[in-house]
């Protein structure tokens, strides 16, 4: 069946936060890097949670229409703002504001995702379908070396994720039935999502995306076209 | 200068059809194997061109709001139906015309494209600013090896070249002011509408794209910030 599906899916989309790269170990060394750079001691992976924490309800009050269509680069830096003034660190200035924020522009890849996106792509077309905006995603691409043929950013739907007119962009924009794209992601409410719209689902579980010890996500009840541990497997699995 | 330039250029969109590749020459291949495998004589090259002159005055007509919008794959196939009748070839079915459509998502490269843009992208952001939908340019960089780094069409913007807003696009998406990207094409008219918008401009004339023997384009008193022969050049003027 997995040959079967590598023969009618055209193109995969990837979620990135979390799927593809590591943001919470690499906003923590960034943190890191800058308070000792600047003799700052703080409880810095406390403040990466907190920050990727804002993100999800800062998007809702983009969804509900509370604010205008906001790229994500606007509101990772609202949230680092609340922040630094939480922590008492209101004193930072505007260009190491800006150079923390971009962080988000230079997160690290999980160790497969290299690997396992260039083998995918001799067979697929290999996207990016990410509530990051395009900027975001094009500075990681090249800091990571993601070798994507396409970069699609619900920015260009003016709808994050989980909105259906995200999820309706890819094939759209690449003249392919839903049932030709694939969504690859570790978060099974962003594949049920995906599902909803017509696309196969590859889920590709990251147990360390929050940090280690963490409970793994719930999937009972859940259906995905395909489960992999990497992307290394997931080639594997669809024949690439 | 061109160093200075190389400096506070960020990306460089490159107009596609002409400018990266040879659409002429790559249309009149496939017409020509087309019509061995069906047995049919006919002045491909003249179809072609013909194709090809049909292109500015379907997207004058969505230009001027005549059409809705309509991507460049639908205004292909609705010359090239008109074409097949004239030619009296209107015997031919679906899938051939289809088959036929999509040459233009498979056109070659100009021999130096491919070196000179992976030259340039160690330095650059280097993405398309073209006309052609997206399926197309994605279609094309994976037949051609076009290294880009993204991939942005006319579509995002639902405005043809030369409106002013399909030159928007880049620096919107990228995070970038005008004057950091630099539209590199073979066409005068789309180096100028780029200029009035900011965008710095790189021109680089493809003397073949219509064919041997015709007259280049007349750029007297047009203004390049840059001129060069092909991408090799390019790179070398802007440091990469």
């Amino acid at each position: 069946m997995n040959g079967k599906l590598g023969d009618s899916v055209k193109a995969l989309v990837f979620d990135v936060f979390g799927t593809v790269v590591d943001w919470r170990g690499s906003i923590i060394r960034e943190l890191e890097a800058f308070g000792r750079a600047k003799g700052i001691a703080a409880d810095w992976a406390g403040f990466a949670d907190a920050w990727r924490g804002g993100y999800q309800p800062a998007m809702q009050r983009v969804r509900s229409g509370e604010l205008p269509w906001t790229r994500i680069d606007d509101l990772h830096r609202m949230i680092l703002d609340r922040l630094l003034a939480e922590y008492r660190l209101a004193g930072i200035g505007e260009a190491d504001r800006d150079h923390l924020n971009r962080a988000w522009h230079r997160l690290d890849p999980w160790p497969d995702a290299v690997a396992g996106l260039a083998r995918l792509k001799r067979r697929f077309i290999i996207g990016t379908l990410s509530n990051g905006n395009m900027a975001l995603l094009v500075d990681m691409a090249k800091h990571a070396g993601l070798p994507w043929d396409v970069v699609l950013s619900a920015e260009l739907a003016r709808h994050y994720k989980p909105d259906p007119e995200a999820y309706r962009l890819p094939p759209d924009l690449l003249g392919l039935s839903a049932s030709e794209v694939m969504l690859v992601a570790a978060h099974p409410s962003d594949l049920a999502a995906a599902s909803r719209e017509g696309l196969k689902t590859g889920y590709v579980p990251r147990p360390l995306e929050r940090g280690p010890g963490k409970p793994p996500d719930d999937i009972s009840g859940r259906h995905f076209d395909l489960v992999a541990e990497d992307f290394i497997q997931l080639a594997e699995r669809l024949g690439a």
